[in-house]
């Protein structure tokens, strides 16, 4: 069974977060949500509270990471050395690293990411632009990087990383989910 | 400002639930999640738990009120005198009513919506076919009554609401979501 960590920072996108753990959990992929707190609640952004599954720690058992925009989500994210230090264990290990929004460019300023190809939120393009080859595209993946430009395409982001780490449950999942 | 009520039934689907919440709260509406259990914290069918706004009351102030579905979320909400009563209201009051997925099982159960054109998810069809009218469609539209048939069409529901309710938003929304 494959494994991916969400990290949720308070702040965090609730839609981003939630459509990607949905359509994983959907295809059996073991998903578990790691709070940045020090308690498990985490408040995002839209101002929904969740309880995380799990206190963020140095899991690098998983298949793959996943990191949500939302303000002050990605900031929060940009902010934590452990965070950041277990998504770079990811990247240099050739697993899946997944990022929306405002999230990859926590791993942009970073510098983890220099030369790759990613999508981003418009509102963060200045805080990578001189590292990153930013692509104009709701979807970019880039070897085991792969990122959205923002919550409108939550749902396609879980997708590609079906694509990656689950292709076979596609059609299920999208039946399920009645996507035509 | 415009207001509306989500309730939040054990076993809800967390997409359904906050694709619409996300959407509505960004284009500044007023949402109050409730929730149907004895405490606000309510675990979803993708086991996340979130913590409700408040419990479920007799609140007839808002403008609308959204039900989403998943299992057994539908079937909570099907059960539950009080929240049945509260939709009722609002669809004899010409307030909005909005359901996906399972959720528009629930009220066609009841018989509150008989011969409205409907969607909702296929699973959950033979409940509702001998009473509402059942079309093929992502998101239906009659009158004050706003459906969608799954989880896949989550962001559209918000959509949907938000041009009944607050149609001068939409652009503004769609840009910070990155939709084209």
């Amino acid at each position: 069974m494959k494994k991916v960590y969400v990290l949720l920072a308070e702040g965090f996108e609730i839609l981003e977060a939630m459509a990607p753990v949905d359509v994983m959990r959907r295809a059996g992929i073991k998903v578990v949500t790691l709070s940045l707190n020090k308690t498990l609640e985490v408040n995002s952004a839209q101002n929904v509270m969740v309880k995380a599954d799990d206190l963020l720690g140095d899991y690098k058992d998983a298949d793959g990471i996943f990191l949500p925009g939302g303000y002050s989500g990605y900031e929060n994210l940009f902010k934590s050395e452990e965070a950041m230090a277990l998504t770079k264990y990811y990247l240099d290990n050739n697993k899946m690293v997944a990022a929306i929004c405002g999230g990859p460019s926590s791993i942009g300023r970073r510098r983890m990411i220099d030369g790759r190809n990613i999508t981003l939120h418009f509102s963060t393009h200045e805080l990578v632009k001189d590292f990153c080859n930013i692509i104009d595209e709701p979807i970019v993946r880039d070897g085991n990087l792969i990122t959205g430009s923002g919550s409108g395409y939550s749902i396609d982001l879980g997708f590609e990383i079906l694509k990656y780490l689950a292709p076979e449950t596609i059609e299920k999942v999208k039946k399920g989910m009645t996507i035509r």
